[in-house]
């Protein structure tokens, strides 16, 4: 495999990774020959934000410019893709799964392969800004490994190796961080809503505990009845929420695990 | 009561509460006459932020020249302080408490009770704008109402009336929206320790993840596992998480939780 500066690129999947990684890749130089896309309005879509890419039919890359392939689909779709998969002598096929291991792509007919996992959350609708998401990146292969930072580092500046074990941990991690702390705000949300408040009341509360949160650690941070062991307050806010067998059980097992982390 | 536009004021608990308030009202024009702590340490080190205020040794205010006496100790103190205060005539005494009802001033020899509530989570270390703070608001005079609404209005462009049972229901909302997304992300910081990496590889996650939130509502940016119905992937998780009881409890109940909203 020669060495690169610019690379050429495959998509195959136009969902919100490829619809923002596509563009980004574009921009720092490389160039996007195809993308494929199992709704191939996605791919035209997806083709009308880049230089000069092609929309391709179906799987069979043999003819391709490009070097590298970039599985961009929902997990559970990955490994059927690589196994069925025509590529180019020389080529690199890589996932941007954070869940998926490595061996995902291990009967693919490739020479290389690799997990290419920007670590954010992605919507089409939200413009994103590459330079300080983390990459963490896989491969077996050194050759593989190095192409790939050169790739991610050409967009960010936080490149890591993670190998799958290490990744499979940060992905049950970035759950609890981003996913978990999201349905917090969704109950917050429909008490509010209940309670015929207005939505914005809590905005600023929420946007200072994560400032905060992020700065001196989540540990320093904490606040709350549970906190304190204000056991008083919490019996109050369980018959508040008496009637919500969801939010009761929710508010019990979370406070509990407070009350226990700060004895 | 005569209609003030700047007010002399007294505090009582010189706490996190306190420290960032009473600068903020003599900023917009206030006086603090007094401060009073059961830790007098603590209300001498809050007099050197403000012009000249001093040290009450005691709760008896009679000769204060204080109009407005805003009792901002933890939650447990404020009736007992209430019942002891003793107050000059025709002044207004308030709470600052989110989970205490306005009647626990109800035995307080003052003319007018209210509760003050700024709804923020306050730290010594980190600086408050109060701009965009919402201040809650109760009382069951008009007239306390008025001067309540002037004074935080002189430091807050986000002013409301709520009354205690609303107000309840908000610092339940409060609590799930502030002290357990915080405590997500505790547990994501000790999963991210645990398999020996990065802290800072989820805050550009978590920043995006909130931002997300707040602009289009945590129902629309709800992602994750549970919300795609990826019984996978949460039963890997919690095959990861099996040898913390505490963390698998969570997960598997907040997961639940989730699921059944998006069905």
């Amino acid at each position: 495999m020669a060495k690169w500066t610019s690379f050429n690129i495959a998509f195959i999947g136009a969902g919100n990774v490829a619809w923002h990684l596509a563009p980004a890749l574009e921009n720092a130089g490389h160039v996007v020959k195809e993308v494929y896309s199992r709704n191939t309005g996605n791919a035209k879509s997806l083709i009308k934000k880049l230089y000069d890419a092609e929309v391709s039919e179906d799987l069979d890359f043999s003819q391709s410019e490009a070097n590298i392939f970039i599985i961009s689909v929902s997990d559970d779709a990955i490994e059927d893709i690589a196994q069925e998969i025509v590529l180019p002598e020389g080529s690199l096929l890589v996932h941007t799964s954070g869940a998926k291991p490595l061996s995902v792509l291990e009967f693919a007919a490739a020479d290389y392969t690799g997990v290419f996992y920007p670590l954010q959350t992605f919507t089409k609708e939200r413009k994103v800004n590459f330079e300080h998401i983390p990459f963490c990146l896989e491969s077996e292969a050194k050759e593989a490994e190095k192409i790939m930072h050169q790739l991610a580092g050409s967009i960010s500046k936080n490149v890591q190796l993670i190998d799958s074990k290490k990744r499979a941990a940060l992905h049950v991690a970035a759950v609890f961080a981003s996913n978990f702390t999201n349905h917090m705000l969704s109950i917050s949300e429909e008490i509010l809503s209940q309670t015929k408040l207005n939505q914005d009341l809590l905005k600023p509360l929420v946007a200072e505990t994560i400032e905060k949160s992020l700065m001196v650690g989540p540990k320093k941070a904490q606040t709350g009845p549970a906190k304190r062991g204000d056991l008083e307050t919490l019996d109050k806010h369980l018959e508040i929420l008496q009637d919500n067998e969801g939010f009761s059980e929710i508010y019990r097992i979370v406070s509990q695990h407070i009350l226990d982390s700060y004895q």
